[in-house]
Parts: C-alpha cells; structure tokens; sequence
C-alpha cells in the first residue's frame, strides 16, 4: 500500500495519479506498481495470465477438449484479444519503444499472443501460449521487487564466483555420461534398450542424476556392476553442486553479528562489537 | 522424572495432584505432563494411538479385513469412543472451551473420531481415521516442550528470513514445470504417455525431482534430450534449498564456544575455554 | 610399519613379541596391530573374510551354484572352520572373556560362524553369513585406530547435538507418509496398486525418499496432483537432514585460523592470531 | 588473447613464434595455449574431437548406420588418421618423449586412436573411440589453466583433508548394501527379481542412491518394511557426502572480504573496506 493514501481505501482514479497526460498515467498503472491502480492492474493481470494457462492446460486433456471445445476455444481467443491489446498498449506509451520490444518481457509479451495467431495456419502451436507462464516472473514486481532484485544480483555474484566450479562440474559430468553410456553399450551389447550410444547416454543421464525411470536397465552381471558404480558416483556428485551454493550462501549470509549501535555524530551503524570508534567518521561510539 | 518425587516410584494418586479440584486434577492429568500420571496419561494415549492406526491400516489390507473383519471393527469402535470420552473430558475441563475447540489440536481431535461416526452413514470415509496420527504431535509434548518449542522458533525464524529466497525457488520450478511439460507435451506428441498438458507437467515434476517412476518416459531422442536437460537441471535446482537450509543452520549454530570470562585486569573477553591468562595482558583469569 | 624394526623387513618372530609368554604373543598378534605380525594377521583375516562372503555370493548365483556346488560347499566349510579357531583362540588368550564374548565385535565373530553349523539343521540360514561383512570393520583397527576413533566421537557428538532436530524430522516423515499414504489409498480407491493403507505408506516413503520405483504409481488426476506436492516435500525434506549434517560439519572444521607460534616459555601452541601473551602461561609471546 | 599482439589480430606465423627451429613454433603451438597460433590449435582441436565423438554416436544408431554407413566410416578413418598425425608430431617435437607417451594425456591420445586400427582385426572395438572425449579434457589449457589448476588442487586437498570421513563413508556404504540385499534375498526368497545375493547386493544399491529402477522391487510385506528402512536410512546417508563438501568448500571460501590497511597511528589491521577511520584508535585510515 503506498504511503500517500491518507483515508479512503480506494483513492479516485484522477488522485492516484497526479493529473498527469493520459499516457503517463497509463504508463504508471502498466509499468509501475507502486500506486493502487498500478498494483490493481498487476495482480489482475497475473490472474489473467494464470488463467489462460489454465484453459490451454484443460484444451489439452482429450475428454474435456471434446466436451467443451469451442467454449475453451472462445475463451483462449478472449484471452489472446486482452493480451494483444495491452502489448499495443505498453509498445505505445512507452517512450523508448525498441528497448522494450527487444527486452526479455517485450520477447516474452510477444510470443504469449504469437501462437494463437500462427494457430489459424499451422496446427499444433497453440499449445506454446503456456509459455505465457513466463509472464508470471513479473509478479516480482507485484513484490518487494528492489529486495528480489537485490537477491537475485546476490545470486548472479554468487555464480560468477563459483563459475569456473560450475564450469569444472558440468564439463566432467559431461565426459563421464558420454564414456559410462559407450561402455554400456559395449557391455550390454546393444540389447535391453541399450540400442544405441545416445540412447546409452541418455540412460547414463538418468541413472547419474539418481532418476532412474528404469525403462533402460542393465541386465547383464557385469553391467549391473558399472551401473552400481554410477549409481554410487551420481550419490557422491551431487554433493558438489549442493556443497558450491551452500558455501556462497553460508558467505552471503551475515554470519557475523553486527553492532546495533549508530554513530551519535554520523548517524551510520553496521559497526563491530568491538569499534569503540565510529569507522566512518573517526568519533568514539561511547560518547 | 518430576522432581517432587522424592522416595516411593508411584505416589499416591491424591498427593500428585495436591489437593485441587476433580477438575483441576483431571485437567493436570489430561493438559500437562510434567506430574507422574501426567505424563503417564500422555503415553498411554500415544500408545493408544498408535494402536488404533495401526488397527484401521490392518483393516485395509484385504486378506486380513476379510478374515479378522469384526473384531478389527469391534477395536476400532472401542478406540473411537475412548478418544469421544477423551475430547468431552477436555472440554469440559477446560476454562476456555472455545479457543481449545478451535486451537490447532482441537480441530485434530474432533477429526480424529468423526469419521468412525460417519462411516454409519457415509462409506469410505473411515479410513480417514488415520488423521489420527496427527494427534501423535501430542510427543512433543512428553519431550522436554520447552527445548523443542525453541528449535521450532529457530526454524521459524529460518524459513521467515528465507522467505523470498524459498518464495523465488517455488516460483522458479512452478513455471520450468509448466513450460518444460508443455514443450513434452508437443515433442513426443501426446505419445508414450504424454497424453495431455497436465499429465505432461506431471511427468516433470517427478523428473525435476529426481523421483522417476518409468510410467511414462519420453522414447524419442528430442524428447530424450530434453528430459535430459530437465534432469541436469533438477540436479542442480536440488541444490538450492539444500544450500538455504544448510546456510540456516549454520548462522544459527554456535560458531565456537567461547568463554564468558572477561579479564579481572583489562576487562576484555572473547577467551577460550582452556585459556588460563589473558591473551591480551597476559594476567591470570582466575584472580 | 612399526619403528622398532631397524634392518630385517620380517624380523624374527620371538624378537617381534619380545619373548612374552605364548598367550601374551598370540595376544598381541591377534588382538593388535602395532608390530608386524599383528599387522600381517589382521590384514590375512579382512582377506579371508572378503573371499568367504565372495563365496556365498556365488554360490547364491543359480548357475554358479549348480555347476560348483561342492566345491563351494567345501570352501564354505573351510572357511568356517578357521573362523571357528579364530573364535576359541580368542577367547581362551583374553582375559576378560567375558567382556570379549557380549562385546559387539564378540557377538559379530560368533554370528559369523553360526549360521553354517545351523545350515545343518535348518536349510536357508546358510547365506546369513554374509553377516560375516561386519567382521570388515575390523578394518579401521589396521588403520590409525586413533584418528578413525576421534572421528567417530565427534560424528557421535554431532548426532547427539542434533538429537532433537533429527527426532522432530524422523517424527515428521513418519507422520506425513501415514497420512499421505492413506489419502492415496483413499483417492485412487484400491486400485493401480494402492491395495491397502500399508502398501499406500510404502509408495509414499517411495516418492518422498525419491526413490520412485513405479511398480505402484498414481494414475487418476488428483492422485498424480497429490503425488506431485508429495514430490516437491521430498525434494525440500531432504534438505533438512542435509542441513543438520553440513552446519555440524562446518562447526567441528576449524574455520579459525590458529597461529603457528608455540610459546618460547610453556612451548604450548594454538594461540589466536591476535593473542599477544600465551594463554597458558601468561609469558609474552613475542620474546 | 597474448598481451604481445598490437595491432593487427591475426599476427604474421612468423612474428609469432619468434623465429625459433621449427621444432620449436610447432612446440609452442601443439603444447602451448598462450600464442594465438597455440590457441587456435587447440581450439581447433577440440571441435575436431568433439566432431570425431558424434560421428561414432551417430554410426551407432541403427537407422543412421545403415544409411551413411560408408560416409560416416570415411569420417572416422579422416579424424583417426589426423589424430594419428598429431600424436606422431607431438612425439617427434617433445624432447622427453618418454615422459609424455607415459603421461595422461599421452596415453589417451594413444586410446583415442588405436580402436580404430583394431577395429580392422576386432570387430566391436571400434566403440572405444568415444575414450576421444576424455581428450576434451584439454580444454582447461584453453581456459586460464592457472586458475583452474588453483580450483584443482584446492579441491585435491579438501579430498585429503576428508580421506577418512570418505573411507568410513565407502566402507559403511559397502558394508550396509552387502547385508540389506542378503536380508532381501533371504526374505523375498529369490523370487521377484531377487534370484541371487550379488543382483539382491545391487537392487540395495539402485535404492540406497534413490535412483530406484524399479525393475526388481520388492512384493512381500516385510521385503517392502524393509526397503522402507533402507530408503529413509539411503535419504539421510545422502547427506554425509554433502556435509563433507559444504564444510570443505565453507572452510575455502574467504568468509568476509576483510582490507589490507592497517592504521598507520595503531597499526592494527582487520579494517572493513568502507572503512574510513580506524576503529581501534580513531585516527583516518587515509593519512
């Protein structure tokens, strides 16, 4: 709720926003979601978007496609109709109008509409509208969006930090599925579903990240015991990842305690226990 | 153990309770735990408990519900109108009836008995007497309360200071199932199982979870790859509530004990347990 | 290798027990592994061991079985019979038999041999002597016995740190597979393998520890809607015990730095940093 | 990039290398990354590896095999005579010849051509090229090698630093599964999939890893209480190696980035770096 809401609940629509031109004003209740409407618009829009999905979900499902079809089908185009509007609506109160088409929710915004429309051509890419789902990140902004963003760089610090690590863990992961899946299929001797080397990678995938659908099984005494040994590997190598966000998160966490006292002359706090003098400004903390 | 127990290993029944009320000396009996027959009512009920689940899962195994199907009918009537008498004493105990009727417990003790009354009239609804097992939570109780009342904080505490951390991580395998279900969904072409959008979403989230049953698996090799890429990725996403509690815990954890003996001299702390002289004037800590 | 063994690599065998009395000999060598001997005896037994539960295994391959069947039988036979020598020979040159007979290694040593002498009466009971497998821990007594024990008692002091965390997390799985289980059992009605609420719990420690075998596997709507929050509990579940592990892990590390520098006057070390007087001794650290 | 290169991007061979012998610019450009010759090179080589590697998964696949039989085969007999070519320059340039046939990179560059040759004599080696991608492993000489070597041994030491917690965490593992699938065996009674100890041996550990193929599985009522222990117990034992990884990698990590600057009044040091006054005596940290 913002702060300049003094008594009624839902301020006149002029007074959220300041008597500005109505593309202004459109902008602060698209874009921003800091004044009521704003925010209104925000969560009726993720509602919305929750929605449409839900619909393609239902399309999907034979018996319900065949019983209410057209009714599903009008829907999804009311749905798709709302949503192209206000994609002409933010490209045309937006000042710098390129930057948005090509920022990642212009992209985004985009190919939400896009598959209904190429659905009167070509069959089949209706069901991508789901990718609308992508459209749900904005709900950050719904939140405490400058908190999230500060998590998020937090996270983006931390997988630069760990990205030779990570670079390390994928590439080895890599090499050890491509040469576990060609001695699998040596071993197993193409039979129990180990057709092919991709197919006996693919097997090397499931079995390494402890999915095991079981769909390809090794049968064989002596592939039993390579499987075993991946088994036990993919046991072991999931504690690197696990072990890598752990300690950038055990690091970002302020593991150490902080003073809460503040400068009496500065003002500025985030001091040690054992400052007796301010760090900023040089004065003793005691006086 | 109470304390106030000081030579014979039952007392008598009067003397534990102190002269109170029938009212009062039931609710000590039926409320608390720390007195003799306090703590011995909470670990009868336990064991009670734990009977009358173990009586109705009996009672689903076919063989053993056919053969043993009256007596095992008898018991759970028996247990039923135990629990009835239990919940009518509490209540009428109780001071304040309605905030124990609608606390948390309360609720699970109403729950624990009405479908045993309900499967008169209604069939099926009986099994639901395992809910039961809810009312096992009541252990807390026995164990020291107060020591687990404060990891319970801790925890809470936890979760709350983790709350957009935990919020983002759902968010994230919320919309990667969705749009990774669909994609599915339109790759192996409502085959091999994947026969709707939301049977598709399903299949990824035992994917993405690293469960894997094998009841539908994708058999083409796009579809493979991407159920590899899916699994990597669950690999990896694993990491993160892991690397959130772990961090946690060890914020939490006392990083090293320290003494809290300050110096008799200087007056300064922060030294070990086995120091013997100030580290920071070199006089003994013990004058 | 011992440090009294200045040239010969097999010294003599009566200068190795320095002319003790034949049971003190036999003493050493079986009971320790300090001098050569009792190395080489030790390491002899894990051998023996390790061939013997080879032998049962194969012997439980039908192949295997049929066509070396006495040969096996014999080896079997020999291998219980040195066991059985082993088992009298310590006893008779313990002291303590007592103490050595209801010890966890005395109980292991006699399960060990057991089950082929029963195999004589009751058929079946031969493959339990694959319990013989517990012998290998006598394996960390090869080893630095000492640093493999100090290692356990610290594993043992962060168990018993975390008793309740691990008590209120056992508690909770245990509760959640019970009723989960049940309202399975309830939702898919008996069928798809849900026969019975205890089967129903299986299934749900199945998904939950996301093993996922898919021999039982939900396959109406909700039931797959139920079995995916199951799933998603799994896979944060797991982070707790995880958790509990790591921050007990990261406590016992020393993430402190000590100072290299012993004190010129005590010559004890282990001092901070920062530490200007030996915490021992008072003296300063520096001159 | 080199720091040496001014102005022009693709610098004449020559300039390059110096006008060193021949035997020295090819040195510089097969063994060396620095040059950008040498990093051209080794590019190049990766994409050929990679290339050589997707050939022989490509053959393997039946429908592919059949069809581009002979061009694929034309492929491969290309890439093996120039990583022929390459290894017998590498051999004819290095002054200590031995010292690299016998290193492990030498020895995967002779692996990574000699199923090819066999495959002439031996049908079925021919598979054995995909050793090829453990070549792929040079891509950390691409990458700043020092840095990465850095990661490496850090990691080597945590390793060492763990033996023990990772030698009793094997041998626990080794000895749990060994007992659980002879229990198996025993109580399933050879049927269900457990026909032998050494297949019951691997289901335990298709279980214990949570990867849970479900091709064996267990169908009596005590097999499954039993499989129930092993998962929970599989669940917790999970986190050990975690636990020991997070700890390592905590421990590495820098836990607060802590200036260099000490006061030059006090000279004590541990200053933060926004710190602007020393919090020991007040006095600026500029001056």
């Amino acid at each position: 709720m913002p702060d300049r809401m003094p008594s009624n609940p839902i301020p006149p629509f002029e007074d959220a926003v300041y008597k500005r031109s109505w593309k202004n004003q459109l902008r602060v209740i698209i874009f921003e979601a800091d004044t009521f409407w704003g925010k209104f618009f925000d969560i009726a829009l993720l509602v919305t978007i929750l929605l449409s999905v839900f619909v393609v979900m239902l399309e999907s499902v034979k018996e319900i496609g065949q019983s209410y079809g057209w009714q599903l089908k009008v829907l999804e185009w009311v749905f798709t109709v709302l949503f192209t509007l206000e994609y002409i609506a933010r490209i045309v109160i937006v000042k710098k109008k390129w930057s948005y088409v090509s920022s990642f929710f212009g992209i985004v915004d985009l190919l939400s509409i896009l598959p209904t429309y190429l659905s009167i051509v070509f069959t089949g890419t209706q069901s991508l509208v789901v990718l609308r789902s992508l459209r749900l990140l904005r709900v950050f902004r719904v939140l405490k969006l400058a908190r999230y963003l500060t998590e998020a760089t937090n996270l983006k610090a931390a997988m630069a930090a760990s990205k030779i690590k990570i670079f390390v863990f994928i590439g080895t992961v890599f090499i050890s599925v491509v040469i576990m899946g060609t001695l699998m299929y040596l071993i197993e001797g193409g039979t129990n579903g180990f057709t092919s080397i991709p197919r006996s990678i693919y097997w090397a995938i499931v079995t390494l990240t402890t999915v095991g659908y079981g769909d390809i099984a090794p049968q064989t005494v002596i592939g039993q015991m390579m499987a075993s040994v991946i088994m036990i590997m993919g046991y072991g190598i999931i504690a690197v990842p696990t072990g890598i966000v752990s300690a950038e998160m055990v690091r970002k966490a302020p593991n150490r305690e902080i003073s809460t006292t503040s400068c009496s002359h500065c003002n500025r706090d985030g001091h040690d226990y054992d400052a007796e003098f301010c760090k900023y400004c040089g004065k003793s903390l005691d006086s």
